[in-house]
């Protein structure tokens, strides 16, 4: 990630809060005014920092639209908050105001009487469309998408459709006007055409001589992975969601898919660590949810555990004949679990990035071989040469045996290590063939897998080389 | 990540290849025609699936804008292969009807002596402006940038405006035209619109009037974190680059952010996983070269782990006295790593969205220590039931003392967890102290700080407890 090193030590809001909140005792009326140029994200970032209780009359001192684009800014937490113990009026007033994909979400994250006591305080038109949005599954197409986008009949000239743009863009409304689609009579998409397109189009022809009739679109139960697919693999600024019938259902606006991207994103990099991805974040999660997240992992890998431990038990007798073997466990079940992990974090990244399809496994397992017999075999080497150096040296007494010794722990790397290439590379196809998420596949998880069978490994391999000597 | 359930069998792109070839044998001429619907990616998937010798007389047979266009899409790798080995004046034809950031990306890709040869054959605007860009590093907002926009003098009316954007958008040129930008007699930035604004605003004003002024903006040297940051905060589609006096020198636009954003993700996720980030996608790089990414942190982790087993052989005599003890090793020291690994994938995301600042540091601590005295008392007090409870099954015979043994592992076991919660946790603030990029505090890398520190730690809690009855 590297830290951008133009970090600003205070940010925009910090600077603007105090006025505001002078304001907010003096001449509360004066702030819309006073802030009209600001971002609605800053102002967002003002009311995030600002104490809770004075929230309600920052958002009441601005116009509804203004506020609601405030609202769509928020954590989700605060805005959650905030509409739930608002006066219902007011939170109706609001979220009526908010843009349908946000008002859903919003509603989404509510106490459900609350949602619903508002979702009957809207107005008709806007509770109907929200009240179909919530339907859909808030990770696909369905959830991200917005109704209110701009629409043009076959049949409309190039100048018409303009002026239906100027009219909906100069009413102040929030469509996402990214891109013009031209819809049939039965509401199918036909063509699409980004705004500039429409501005080049010569006058007097139909919209639809010069749309796009090769058309990206998403199905509305589609999964969200899907959406960021086509957006990047198309630069598209706004994906349309069609129903079966290939009938325009809504637009999905590029800035809602880099939020995707992201949580998505924080989700891989949360369970790659070994533990459930955080609906919030770190700061906001609350002490006991985030153990929650964190708990059932560690005890499973703890468990998991226990069996490197019964499996040393079952060499006992090896381990107090030869002490010396327990010293390099540690080094050598690590050795295993680094080449694994590092192995898991290409393959889950690789399939996130759709680089990597099911059917590429076979060819993945063969790099993969190659690779960790290669790893496996430095490390092995170094491994060996500490204990022969060691002993020249005079640092450690291996005692006469130590060359099988060197011998012992490089072959037993060399096997771990392609163990665990394997393994971490293998794992996220299984997870992903037995239909759990591929990135559940974590380091730690990969870690303990390894460690039990290098420990056998490691075992067998000194009572095979030094029966009769150490053993 | 959940690998999207609709994932295509078969992409477009397979489905076109055939004919697309048939064309390319039988009728060339009318391959432009035949293909002028499909979206340039699709004709860039199609090069990337027939044979590398045919893509050039595939571009051929399309206009030069769309044969860039279909460039600007293939994968790094294919487009510098091609335009290093088709004949320069073609590769200058096709490099010069490029955008100038993905002119400039793609020259810097290529074999230095090749990219000049290129570069003096392009028309001399084209080139002053490449070699402009070439100046930025590619990570900040100036290596990003494009220097093709729409620019109109403060001056100008709403319709004078207008009716620029109409005609550079009928020039058929590729400038970057979601947003609208105002600029003063000197170049300087005064303020921006976009095309909908523009559209909405009332014929006869002045664009000034109607533009914003409060401008997000970023300095061409910006780190590319920080133009991420910016886009996701204010939903921006397009981040207009200014010098130190605020003059307008190019604008990035969303989609390479999105790339940025996935790139720095992928980079993120690698580090993380224990290994040098790659430059290309998995299978895209080469064995010798994924080689060179993982040995180094393997190697550094395998010597780091040799101090483990120095610690161990300190023990040793605990160990031949007690080797029972010895069972448990790898117990401990993987209940830390694992907490630990835990602990940084939450700081290191958080981080990277910019949740975490640095100066959070205290706050983080705390949170973390509390987190590991209740993870690593619940997973302690696991570890001493495991004991109590196979020594009373008769699993396994611990012998009289088996007591204090499991208040041993269970100790230790809570110490270790604490201990690696917190390394866990403040690596990532000590890597960027120092100024490395804190995602380097990889799963591996805690897990090896942690190891040694647990077997010290186990076995001195071990000397002081079982003094007299097991050591």
């Amino acid at each position: 990630m590297q830290q951008a090193p133009d970090e600003p030590e205070r940010s925009l809001a910090a600077l603007l809060a105090p006025d505001i909140l002078d304001l907010l005792e003096t001449d509360p009326r004066s702030i819309a005014a006073e802030t009209e140029e600001l971002h609605a994200a800053d102002l967002a970032d003002v009311a995030e920092l600002i104490d809770r209780a004075l929230v309600p009359q920052l958002l009441a001192a601005l116009p509804a639209p203004r506020a609601a684009a405030v609202l769509e800014y928020l954590g989700e937490e605060l805005r959650t908050e905030l509409l739930e113990t608002m006066a219902p009026e007011q939170a109706a007033a609001l979220i009526a105001a908010m843009t349908p994909d946000e008002r859903a979400d919003a509603l989404e994250e509510m106490d459900e009487d609350v949602a619903d006591e508002i979702l009957e305080a809207i107005p008709e038109r806007e509770r109907a469309e929200t009240e179909r949005l919530l339907q859909y599954e808030a990770d696909t197409a369905g959830g991200l998408m917005t109704t209110e986008f701009v629409s043009v009949p076959e049949s409309q000239t190039v100048d018409e459709a303009l002026a239906t743009v100027r009219a909906i863009a100069r009413a102040g409304r929030r469509e996402a006007m990214q891109t013009i689609y031209v819809v049939d009579a039965q509401g199918v998409l036909t063509g699409v055409m980004s705004l500039r397109e429409l501005l080049a189009a010569p006058e007097g022809t139909r919209v639809a001589d010069n749309a796009w009739t090769e058309i990206v679109t998403v199905p509305a139960d589609a999964h969200r992975e899907t959406v960021v697919q086509l957006t990047s693999n198309y630069d598209l600024v706004a994906v349309p969601v069609v129903d079966a019938d290939r009938r325009l259902l809504g637009v999905i606006t590029v800035d809602d898919v880099i939020d995707v991207i992201q949580e998505e994103q924080t989700e891989d990099v949360q369970k790659f660590g070994g533990l459930e991805a955080l609906e919030e974040p770190y700061l906001q999660v609350g002490f006991v949810e985030l153990l929650k997240k964190r708990v059932p992992w560690l005890i499973v890998l703890f468990v998991g555990q226990m069996f490197t431990a019964a499996a040393m038990g079952f060499f006992e007798d090896s381990i107090s004949a030869a002490t010396v073997l327990a010293l390099f466990v540690p080094l050598i079940i690590s050795s295993g679990g680094n080449s694994g992990s590092q192995a898991t974090s290409l393959i889950i990244r690789a399939m996130a990035l759709q680089e990597l399809r099911a059917r590429d496994w076979t060819r993945v397992l063969l790099r993969e071989a190659g690779m960790g017999l290669v790893l496996g075999a430095l490390l092995g080497i170094v491994g060996a040469l500490r204990i022969v150096v060691w002993q020249w040296a005079g640092f450690y007494p291996f005692g006469e045996h130590y060359g099988v010794l060197a011998t012992t722990i490089g072959a037993t790397v060399l096997g771990v290590v392609l163990f665990g290439t394997l393994t971490g590379a293998m794992l996220p196809f299984v997870l992903r063939k037995v239909g759990f998420d591929p990135a559940s596949a974590s380091a730690p998880l990969v870690a303990t897998l390894v460690d039990v069978t290098g420990v056998v490994l490691y075992f067998s391999m000194a009572l095979l080389l030094l029966r009769g000597t150490l053993l």
